[in-house]
Protein backbone atom coordinates (compact mmCIF):
# COMPACT_ATOMS: atom_id res chain seq x y z
CA UNK A 1 0.00 0.00 0.00
CA UNK A 2 2.62 2.21 1.02
CA UNK A 3 5.18 3.85 -1.75
CA UNK A 4 8.88 4.51 -0.47
CA UNK A 5 9.68 7.80 -1.06
CA UNK A 6 13.28 8.09 -3.60
CA UNK A 7 15.07 10.86 -4.75
CA UNK A 8 15.55 11.06 -8.47
CA UNK A 9 18.72 11.68 -10.05
CA UNK A 10 17.23 15.23 -11.05
CA UNK A 11 16.25 16.08 -7.48
CA UNK A 12 17.39 19.74 -7.05
CA UNK A 13 19.56 19.37 -3.39
CA UNK A 14 18.04 22.62 -2.12
CA UNK A 15 14.18 21.36 -2.40
CA UNK A 16 12.09 20.70 0.09
CA UNK A 17 9.96 18.37 -2.14
CA UNK A 18 12.74 16.81 -4.15
CA UNK A 19 14.34 15.43 -1.25
CA UNK A 20 11.65 14.30 1.19
CA UNK A 21 8.77 12.77 1.21
CA UNK A 22 6.54 15.69 2.81
CA UNK A 23 4.31 13.72 4.40
CA UNK A 24 2.99 10.11 4.45
CA UNK A 25 4.33 8.77 0.77
CA UNK A 26 0.85 6.85 -0.58
CA UNK A 27 1.21 6.02 -4.57
CA UNK A 28 3.42 6.86 -7.28
CA UNK A 29 4.06 6.79 -10.59
CA UNK A 30 6.42 7.45 -13.12
CA UNK A 31 5.77 11.03 -12.91
CA UNK A 32 3.56 11.77 -10.27
CA UNK A 33 3.35 10.72 -6.30
CA UNK A 34 0.55 11.35 -3.83
CA UNK A 35 1.04 12.05 -0.16
CA UNK A 36 -1.29 12.72 3.01
CA UNK A 37 -0.10 15.81 4.87
CA UNK A 38 -0.19 14.99 8.92
CA UNK A 39 -2.43 18.50 9.86
CA UNK A 40 -3.97 17.78 13.28
CA UNK A 41 -6.57 20.71 11.92
CA UNK A 42 -7.63 18.97 8.75
CA UNK A 43 -6.74 15.41 8.65
CA UNK A 44 -8.64 14.39 5.30
CA UNK A 45 -5.74 16.49 3.25
CA UNK A 46 -4.08 15.26 0.46
CA UNK A 47 -0.90 16.27 -1.91
CA UNK A 48 -0.22 15.54 -5.67
CA UNK A 49 3.40 16.07 -6.15
CA UNK A 50 5.36 16.24 -9.38
CA UNK A 51 8.01 13.80 -9.21
CA UNK A 52 10.41 15.99 -11.33
CA UNK A 53 11.60 19.26 -10.51
CA UNK A 54 8.82 21.92 -12.12
CA UNK A 55 7.82 25.40 -10.60
CA UNK A 56 4.45 26.33 -12.36
CA UNK A 57 1.59 24.47 -13.54
CA UNK A 58 1.52 25.66 -16.78
CA UNK A 59 5.24 24.55 -17.35
CA UNK A 60 4.06 21.24 -18.01
CA UNK A 61 2.60 19.63 -21.20
CA UNK A 62 -0.99 19.64 -21.98
CA UNK A 63 -1.25 15.70 -21.52
CA UNK A 64 0.84 15.88 -18.27
CA UNK A 65 -1.48 19.22 -16.92
CA UNK A 66 -4.44 16.51 -17.99
CA UNK A 67 -2.82 13.54 -15.57
CA UNK A 68 -2.46 15.90 -12.97
CA UNK A 69 -6.09 17.13 -12.73
CA UNK A 70 -7.15 13.50 -13.39
CA UNK A 71 -5.19 12.84 -9.96
CA UNK A 72 -6.52 15.56 -8.52
CA UNK A 73 -9.97 14.93 -9.07
CA UNK A 74 -10.12 10.97 -8.07
CA UNK A 75 -8.74 12.09 -4.60
CA UNK A 76 -11.45 14.84 -4.84
CA UNK A 77 -14.05 12.09 -5.32
CA UNK A 78 -12.75 9.33 -2.92
CA UNK A 79 -13.03 12.77 -0.76
CA UNK A 80 -17.02 13.67 -1.62
CA UNK A 81 -18.37 9.86 -1.35
CA UNK A 82 -16.38 8.92 1.80
CA UNK A 83 -16.24 12.07 4.13
CA UNK A 84 -19.23 14.06 2.15
CA UNK A 85 -17.53 17.41 3.44
CA UNK A 86 -19.21 21.12 3.34
CA UNK A 87 -16.76 21.81 0.57
CA UNK A 88 -13.01 20.26 -1.02
CA UNK A 89 -10.48 23.03 -1.52
CA UNK A 90 -7.85 22.93 -4.21
CA UNK A 91 -4.70 25.14 -4.38
CA UNK A 92 -1.40 24.97 -5.99
CA UNK A 93 0.78 27.95 -4.16
CA UNK A 94 4.27 26.63 -3.88
CA UNK A 95 5.00 30.19 -2.87
CA UNK A 96 7.54 28.28 0.21
CA UNK A 97 8.41 25.28 -2.16
CA UNK A 98 8.72 26.27 -5.77
CA UNK A 99 8.01 23.01 -7.23
CA UNK A 100 4.55 21.82 -8.66
CA UNK A 101 2.01 20.45 -6.10
CA UNK A 102 -1.53 20.30 -5.56
CA UNK A 103 -3.34 20.37 -2.48
CA UNK A 104 -6.47 18.88 -2.03
CA UNK A 105 -8.50 19.00 1.20
CA UNK A 106 -11.80 18.07 2.57
CA UNK A 107 -13.03 20.93 4.49
CA UNK A 108 -16.47 20.86 6.67
CA UNK A 109 -18.55 23.64 8.41
CA UNK A 110 -17.47 22.32 11.67
CA UNK A 111 -13.09 22.89 10.85
CA UNK A 112 -11.06 24.82 12.87
CA UNK A 113 -10.88 27.63 9.60
CA UNK A 114 -13.88 27.22 8.06
CA UNK A 115 -15.03 29.17 6.10
CA UNK A 116 -11.42 30.61 5.67
CA UNK A 117 -8.75 28.84 3.72
CA UNK A 118 -6.33 26.76 5.87
CA UNK A 119 -4.01 29.18 5.81
CA UNK A 120 -6.37 31.71 7.33
CA UNK A 121 -7.43 32.59 10.27
CA UNK A 122 -8.48 29.72 12.54
CA UNK A 123 -12.23 29.95 13.65
CA UNK A 124 -12.44 28.25 16.32
CA UNK A 125 -11.51 24.76 18.48
CA UNK A 126 -12.64 21.55 17.44
CA UNK A 127 -13.76 19.04 20.53
CA UNK A 128 -11.88 15.72 20.73
CA UNK A 129 -9.55 16.85 17.47
CA UNK A 130 -10.91 16.68 13.88
CA UNK A 131 -9.44 13.29 12.72
CA UNK A 132 -12.43 11.83 15.14
CA UNK A 133 -14.82 13.59 13.59
CA UNK A 134 -13.96 12.14 10.10
CA UNK A 135 -16.33 8.86 10.38
CA UNK A 136 -14.17 6.64 9.52
CA UNK A 137 -10.06 6.13 10.55
CA UNK A 138 -7.32 7.62 7.91
CA UNK A 139 -6.02 4.26 7.57
CA UNK A 140 -9.32 3.13 5.68
CA UNK A 141 -9.84 6.46 3.87
CA UNK A 142 -6.15 6.59 2.29
CA UNK A 143 -6.74 2.52 1.40
CA UNK A 144 -9.98 4.30 -0.73
CA UNK A 145 -7.35 7.25 -2.13
CA UNK A 146 -4.93 4.63 -2.88
CA UNK A 147 -7.32 2.13 -4.76
CA UNK A 148 -8.70 5.23 -6.82
CA UNK A 149 -5.44 6.50 -7.78
CA UNK A 150 -4.56 2.60 -8.52
CA UNK A 151 -7.54 2.10 -10.91
CA UNK A 152 -7.25 1.72 -14.58
CA UNK A 153 -8.31 4.95 -16.65
CA UNK B 1 -13.24 44.22 -24.74
CA UNK B 2 -15.08 43.91 -21.71
CA UNK B 3 -17.76 41.64 -21.47
CA UNK B 4 -21.24 42.23 -19.76
CA UNK B 5 -22.58 40.11 -17.14
CA UNK B 6 -26.07 38.94 -17.75
CA UNK B 7 -27.54 36.24 -15.49
CA UNK B 8 -28.24 32.64 -16.98
CA UNK B 9 -32.02 31.63 -17.15
CA UNK B 10 -30.92 28.84 -14.74
CA UNK B 11 -28.92 31.55 -11.90
CA UNK B 12 -29.54 30.45 -8.64
CA UNK B 13 -31.14 33.36 -6.69
CA UNK B 14 -29.02 33.40 -3.40
CA UNK B 15 -25.49 32.43 -5.82
CA UNK B 16 -23.23 35.72 -5.47
CA UNK B 17 -21.82 34.40 -8.71
CA UNK B 18 -24.78 33.29 -10.40
CA UNK B 19 -26.32 36.67 -10.07
CA UNK B 20 -23.52 39.40 -9.88
CA UNK B 21 -20.21 39.08 -11.77
CA UNK B 22 -18.00 39.13 -8.79
CA UNK B 23 -15.32 41.95 -10.43
CA UNK B 24 -14.42 43.55 -13.56
CA UNK B 25 -15.78 41.46 -16.53
CA UNK B 26 -13.20 40.49 -19.31
CA UNK B 27 -14.12 37.81 -21.42
CA UNK B 28 -16.69 34.86 -21.52
CA UNK B 29 -17.69 32.00 -24.22
CA UNK B 30 -20.95 29.52 -23.22
CA UNK B 31 -19.56 27.58 -20.54
CA UNK B 32 -17.17 30.42 -18.93
CA UNK B 33 -16.65 34.04 -18.03
CA UNK B 34 -13.05 35.42 -16.76
CA UNK B 35 -13.39 38.77 -14.44
CA UNK B 36 -10.25 40.56 -12.79
CA UNK B 37 -10.33 40.71 -8.79
CA UNK B 38 -10.00 44.60 -7.15
CA UNK B 39 -7.65 43.77 -5.15
CA UNK B 40 -5.48 46.49 -4.19
CA UNK B 41 -2.77 44.36 -2.24
CA UNK B 42 -2.73 41.72 -5.31
CA UNK B 43 -3.54 43.46 -8.33
CA UNK B 44 -2.77 40.53 -10.93
CA UNK B 45 -5.57 38.56 -9.72
CA UNK B 46 -7.97 37.06 -12.13
CA UNK B 47 -10.51 34.48 -11.95
CA UNK B 48 -11.90 31.85 -13.98
CA UNK B 49 -15.70 31.06 -13.02
CA UNK B 50 -18.00 28.63 -14.14
CA UNK B 51 -21.03 30.36 -15.90
CA UNK B 52 -23.40 27.72 -14.66
CA UNK B 53 -23.68 26.49 -11.24
CA UNK B 54 -21.75 23.36 -10.22
CA UNK B 55 -19.77 23.35 -6.85
CA UNK B 56 -16.70 21.01 -7.43
CA UNK B 57 -14.45 20.35 -9.97
CA UNK B 58 -14.77 17.23 -10.24
CA UNK B 59 -18.57 17.34 -11.00
CA UNK B 60 -17.50 18.32 -14.73
CA UNK B 61 -16.82 16.12 -17.18
CA UNK B 62 -13.51 15.56 -18.50
CA UNK B 63 -13.29 17.87 -21.35
CA UNK B 64 -15.16 20.47 -19.37
CA UNK B 65 -12.31 20.15 -16.67
CA UNK B 66 -9.91 20.36 -19.26
CA UNK B 67 -11.19 23.74 -21.18
CA UNK B 68 -11.29 25.53 -17.56
CA UNK B 69 -7.68 24.40 -16.57
CA UNK B 70 -7.05 25.51 -20.61
CA UNK B 71 -8.39 28.96 -19.42
CA UNK B 72 -6.36 28.78 -16.44
CA UNK B 73 -3.56 28.23 -17.87
CA UNK B 74 -3.86 31.16 -20.85
CA UNK B 75 -3.89 33.30 -18.09
CA UNK B 76 -1.25 31.94 -16.07
CA UNK B 77 1.32 32.26 -18.89
CA UNK B 78 0.18 36.00 -19.60
CA UNK B 79 0.89 36.72 -16.15
CA UNK B 80 4.32 34.60 -16.20
CA UNK B 81 5.26 36.22 -19.06
CA UNK B 82 4.47 40.06 -18.85
CA UNK B 83 4.91 40.57 -15.08
CA UNK B 84 7.72 38.01 -14.29
CA UNK B 85 6.01 37.10 -11.10
CA UNK B 86 7.74 35.23 -7.97
CA UNK B 87 4.93 32.53 -8.18
CA UNK B 88 1.79 32.22 -9.67
CA UNK B 89 -0.62 30.68 -7.09
CA UNK B 90 -4.14 28.56 -8.36
CA UNK B 91 -6.77 28.00 -6.31
CA UNK B 92 -10.47 27.08 -6.38
CA UNK B 93 -12.20 26.79 -2.26
CA UNK B 94 -15.59 27.81 -2.61
CA UNK B 95 -15.95 28.00 1.11
CA UNK B 96 -17.77 30.94 0.95
CA UNK B 97 -19.90 31.14 -2.21
CA UNK B 98 -19.79 27.23 -3.38
CA UNK B 99 -19.82 27.71 -7.12
CA UNK B 100 -16.80 26.96 -8.89
CA UNK B 101 -14.29 29.47 -9.44
CA UNK B 102 -10.75 29.44 -9.88
CA UNK B 103 -8.28 31.96 -8.50
CA UNK B 104 -5.46 32.96 -10.57
CA UNK B 105 -2.92 34.90 -8.75
CA UNK B 106 0.63 36.66 -9.90
CA UNK B 107 2.68 37.03 -6.64
CA UNK B 108 5.76 38.75 -5.71
CA UNK B 109 8.24 38.66 -3.48
CA UNK B 110 7.77 42.16 -2.09
CA UNK B 111 4.04 41.77 -2.43
CA UNK B 112 1.95 42.34 1.18
CA UNK B 113 1.40 38.84 1.73
CA UNK B 114 4.36 36.41 0.39
CA UNK B 115 5.37 34.03 0.94
CA UNK B 116 1.47 33.24 2.86
CA UNK B 117 -1.42 32.69 0.83
CA UNK B 118 -2.56 36.13 -0.09
CA UNK B 119 -5.55 34.50 2.14
CA UNK B 120 -3.42 34.47 5.28
CA UNK B 121 -1.05 36.77 7.05
CA UNK B 122 -0.37 40.32 6.28
CA UNK B 123 3.71 40.39 6.00
CA UNK B 124 4.34 43.78 5.46
CA UNK B 125 2.96 47.42 4.03
CA UNK B 126 3.56 47.86 0.20
CA UNK B 127 4.48 51.60 -0.20
CA UNK B 128 3.03 53.23 -3.07
CA UNK B 129 0.65 50.57 -3.65
CA UNK B 130 1.32 47.34 -5.39
CA UNK B 131 -0.36 48.41 -8.87
CA UNK B 132 2.38 50.90 -9.17
CA UNK B 133 4.75 47.96 -9.28
CA UNK B 134 3.44 45.40 -11.58
CA UNK B 135 5.41 47.32 -14.28
CA UNK B 136 2.29 47.90 -16.87
CA UNK B 137 -0.54 49.38 -16.24
CA UNK B 138 -3.80 47.07 -15.38
CA UNK B 139 -5.83 47.88 -18.39
CA UNK B 140 -2.87 46.89 -20.55
CA UNK B 141 -2.52 43.56 -18.43
CA UNK B 142 -6.24 42.85 -18.73
CA UNK B 143 -5.64 43.31 -22.80
CA UNK B 144 -3.13 40.94 -22.82
CA UNK B 145 -5.69 38.42 -20.82
CA UNK B 146 -8.23 38.80 -22.93
CA UNK B 147 -6.49 38.40 -25.77
CA UNK B 148 -5.01 35.34 -24.96
CA UNK B 149 -8.55 34.10 -23.64
CA UNK B 150 -9.53 34.78 -27.01
CA UNK B 151 -7.13 33.08 -29.36
CA UNK B 152 -8.24 29.87 -31.11
CA UNK B 153 -6.60 26.42 -29.95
Amino acid sequence: MSAVFQPLPDARAGCALCTQPGGISLWQDAAWRVIRAEDADHPAFYRVISRHHVAEFSDLLAPERQRCMALVCRIERVLLETLRPTKINLAAFGNMVPHLHWHVIARFDWDSHFPQPVWGARQREVEGGAAARLGLPLATLDACVVEALSARD
